[in-house]
């Protein structure tokens, strides 16, 4: 039979034809076959992960509860561990938190899809920070939004410029939906939204009927208890949907992570979650749940700030001693990221095939960028490597740079 | 500071606003706290749970290699489950399968709705089989695309009405993107399509162009050899998006199935589920991949085969006994459905909790017609609960079917 040649292209949606690749995990692809210093992958380190006590309490779960565990569960999430979340949002200052409020999520990398397609047609506007995470960006354009930036500095998204750039988009005939924030230690850039500026973006978002997208993924991971701030959920639950994950203070690989939001829109999402999973893994959940019940989560957050912290100290004093004349970089409180800025004219993208030739890998900034500059800067990961490896890194990088 | 009321509804996405409950997963919820024979979950039964040998494996493969289980993995999925996939899809008769073709997803749930999403926009038309699955269904109905129903009869979907339909369609000027099948035991109907009308639909489809999206799930149930069929993929790969999972045969908590589909297509959903989720459970993966390797689900098939096949026979059995007059109930081959379908005038969704007071719960059929048809009709599950228990269950639904 003589078949006509199928043009798959014509037959996908729009979606399907603008699925944009993310930039960060295809190098990671690459490098995963590379023996290089990874200056570039932002996951947990796995020296961290509690391997003996997981293997246990995996164990332990199926045995005492594989009828459940083995089984399909309901699409919010397991209630017992709703229930802990619920506790975790009141420990962190969200006092109203309830169980009606919360979905489990596959990561908070679905939590951010199920926000983007519950509130975003084609053709309206978010706004995200420059420069923003890429998965982030990724999930809110995957609807076909415009992604506006707000610049940050020091002390997170610059407010002025947020209520100009609001300003123009209503001068424009058109409205923002929401805005997606990562208030803590941000990915990429490291900084922190200070605590007036938390205040400020609320009453930015209430004058302009704006929702915000809270993405905290790095709350637990403060160096010391003054960086320890309040979510700006805490200030405006109502306004706020709250983003938290496990991902970092247990381990990723299991895909363990919460949406809280108003409940109205926790309804959708959990509507959404019906029809793109039915739910999250319930044996992952299972394991979170009873780490939790164990106390193991808590009583490893010291030693994991530690652990951490050693790792941006050298970073930070490789960055001093090596950096090219004219760099400036970010100096985070928490969290696993630096983003270094060098002198105008250094693209940093075209930098990176030699870096990784001289054995050290970075991400160039320019993707997490959405106003298509970030051409000189550098995401710097102090998460994954040990702190003579990372001290080499940054050597071994800022030689390339220099050249 | 007086806050004005957030109008949450007026924030939605088109998506935000139509998405719609899943009458299972409602019903399933509701059943939850009552102690009552149910013919309604379609979940399998956890008596098949290898539960003693998946927590051995699940502390095995974290204490083994937890550095990898636990941490983030690849979109796709972990590359020796994809090979293993491509060795069981080969098994099935598509012989040409390559690991480019796979992605890991959770549950086949996830690839209805990265498969729904790439293809279809708001207002193209999807094809469905009268009755379908509701999850299927809600994916499809999740892009804004228009469901048309074909009827099925006892070989499965009614190849000449499908061939109307087409027509029906072009004559309007519009165009079918995608057909939604599950030619095995299918859920609800339980109903095979057999081999003939397979090679009928692919003629269909490359006369029309039409993607086939075909929901394998019930594959390896088969109650004998006869009625293991090659898949219509077998047939032409090129036109089908294949779905397939390890719910049925291991455990649906472990979130571990996969869509095989043409290249081109397979990158897209690969892309989709960056944006949706990073990767599935990989701890989840890594248990099911150490299964696989065991022979652990090879090895139970047959005792599964028998489980259900008693089960079946008692449900077959009961209806013979009870059935009220005038009904017709389908006889399915494998899987873990019977579709029951009353004398004119029996509106069984009426009936529902007069039965669940008498002790019963069934699914009643109208949500899985997209054609708004179905009243009379009934899924019954016959995977849940003991031989004896469907037999009661049967007669006590029948009592009071009978009023």
């Amino acid at each position: 039979m003589l078949k006509t040649e199928i043009d798959y292209a014509e037959l996908l949606s729009d979606l399907g034809r603008g699925l944009q690749s993310n930039a960060i995990r295809k190098l990671t692809v690459l490098l995963g076959r590379r023996e290089v210093i990874s200056l570039a992958a932002g996951a947990p380190s796995p020296d961290t992960f509690p391997i003996e006590e997981l293997s246990e309490i995996a164990r332990q779960v199926i045995t005492d509860r594989g009828r459940v565990a083995l089984q399909y569960g309901p699409t919010k999430g397991q209630s017992t561990l709703v229930e802990a979340v619920v506790d975790i949002l009141r420990s962190r200052g969200i006092g109203e938190a309830k169980p009606t409020e919360v979905v489990m999520t596959s990561g908070s990398q679905q939590g951010l899809d199920f926000v983007s397609r519950i509130l975003l047609n084609r053709g309206d506007v978010a706004l995200v920070e420059l420069p923003s995470y890429i998965g982030g960006i990724i999930a809110l354009q995957n609807t076909g939004a415009e992604l506006v930036g707000i610049r940050q500095d020091d002390n997170g998204i610059v407010t002025s410029e947020l209520r100009e750039t609001l300003d123009r988009i209503r001068s424009e005939g058109r409205r923002a939906k929401c805005i997606y924030t990562i208030p803590n230690f941000q990915n990429p850039s490291g900084v922190t939204l200070d605590p007036a500026r938390r205040r400020e973006l609320v009453e930015i978002a209430e004058e302009n009927d704006l929702l915000i997208v809270e993405d905290d993924a790095y709350f637990d991971l403060y160096l010391d208890d003054s960086s320890r701030l309040a979510p700006i959920a805490a200030i405006a639950p109502e306004r706020v949907l709250y983003l938290g994950t496990f991902s970092k203070v247990l381990a990723p690989g299991l895909r363990a992570a919460y949406v809280r939001a108003p409940e109205q829109l926790a309804a959708k999402i959990e509507l959404a979650k019906e029809g793109a999973d039915l739910s999250s893994s319930v044996l992952d959940q299972a394991i979170v749940m009873e780490a939790i019940r164990r106390g193991l989560i808590e009583k490893r957050l010291g030693k994991l700030r530690e652990f951490y912290n050693v790792r941006r100290l050298s970073m930070f004093d490789a960055l001093e001693r090596f950096a090219p004349a004219g760099s400036r970089w970010t100096k985070p409180a928490g969290g696993f990221f630096v983003l270094l800025e060098l002198a105008e004219g250094i693209d940093t993208g075209s930098r990176l095939l030699a870096a990784i030739d001289n054995g050290v890998a970075y991400v160039p900034g320019a993707p997490f960028f959405v106003d298509g500059s970030g051409q000189t800067t550098i995401r710097l990961a102090y998460s994954r490597e040990s702190p003579e490896r990372i001290a080499e890194g940054v050597e071994l990088m800022c030689g390339v740079l220099k050249l």
